[in-house]
């Protein structure tokens, strides 16, 4: 095993899983037992940053509420800085919106559509990839400001969600420290 | 004007006011503006972590969503775990719950029972203090599991709003990095 390797496994150990939350048949992966563990939580992050280091990058963008456990220390790690996606009616500068859908009905997320220009390099960061409907409306939000989605990074992919599969056909490569199961 | 004073003013700086929201006669201080500014963001988490280094905390608490922002690269930077707040029906293990009042009506925080022991000396991060009520409720989940509050550290005090007030009446000292009016 590498050294890589060691902490891979260390940051995996430490994703609790809960059974039957939030219902029946489903295994939640629970970060927060992650950020307990303070050589975990900073080996994930540094893990993250390493990997994107002088890749031209200008911005991180993380979703809320999660998202920003993660993106806004990447972006710090990085020396970048961090463009918050939030619920509606959060931001108070002028937004740009976009609907995704859950598995009832839909909810939005928004930018600032100061937050991301021409010509940025963007990485977007969140704790979880699922079946992917919130990168996709980050992704959209920030090619609509103009900005280029470098990679979208993650701590867990819950693979056979399908989450990397419609990211790629949006032309956007994805990483994940580790890989769990969808079901 | 010392480094940090200078580094203090660069904050400052960085915050945009945005007069008249959410709603008319309110200035609101906005801190994506100083989360676009690496150099700012940087500063005023290394402050923050400077200030709370070596003294014996064990954990850093904050609470969803912008508290995020702040506690856990604090977390990180002294090397502790950190701890979620978060609203209603979002941590998957058993959690203790407290709720405060809104301008009309009330919401409930909740703590993960196991995520705080007995012995725990606590630091509280969040981004702004105003009338302190969600930090009321996040001291009141931290001491029912039995951890001590050492301190509630801010990037911003809206000064004249009560809640440095409210907080000493609770036995909690408070900091703030930067200092607006609150009206």
């Amino acid at each position: 095993m590498t050294a890589m390797d060691l902490q891979l496994e260390r940051i995996k150990n430490s994703i609790k899983t809960i059974p039957d939350y939030p219902k029946p048949g489903i295994f939640f992966r629970d970060i927060t037992s992650l950020l307990e563990q303070p050589e975990a939580y900073a080996a994930s992050i540094r893990l993250l940053a390493d990997r994107y280091r002088d890749k031209g990058l200008t911005k991180v963008v993380g979703t809320e509420a999660r998202g920003f456990l993660f993106g806004a220390p990447v972006a710090l790690a990085l020396g970048l800085g961090f463009v918050p996606v939030r619920k509606p009616g959060k931001l108070p500068r002028e937004t740009l919106s976009e609907s995704y859908e859950l598995e009832y009905g839909v909810d939005m997320l928004e930018i600032h559509q100061d937050a991301i220009k021409p010509g940025d390099t963007v990485l977007v960061v969140d704790d979880l990839l699922a079946t992917g409907g919130t990168i996709e409306a980050t992704v959209k939000l920030i090619r609509r400001l103009g900005g280029e989605v470098h990679d979208a990074a993650f701590v867990i992919n819950l693979a056979d969600l399908g989450g990397e599969e419609r990211l790629k056909r949006m032309a956007v490569e994805s990483y994940s420290l580790v890989v769990f199961p969808g079901h």
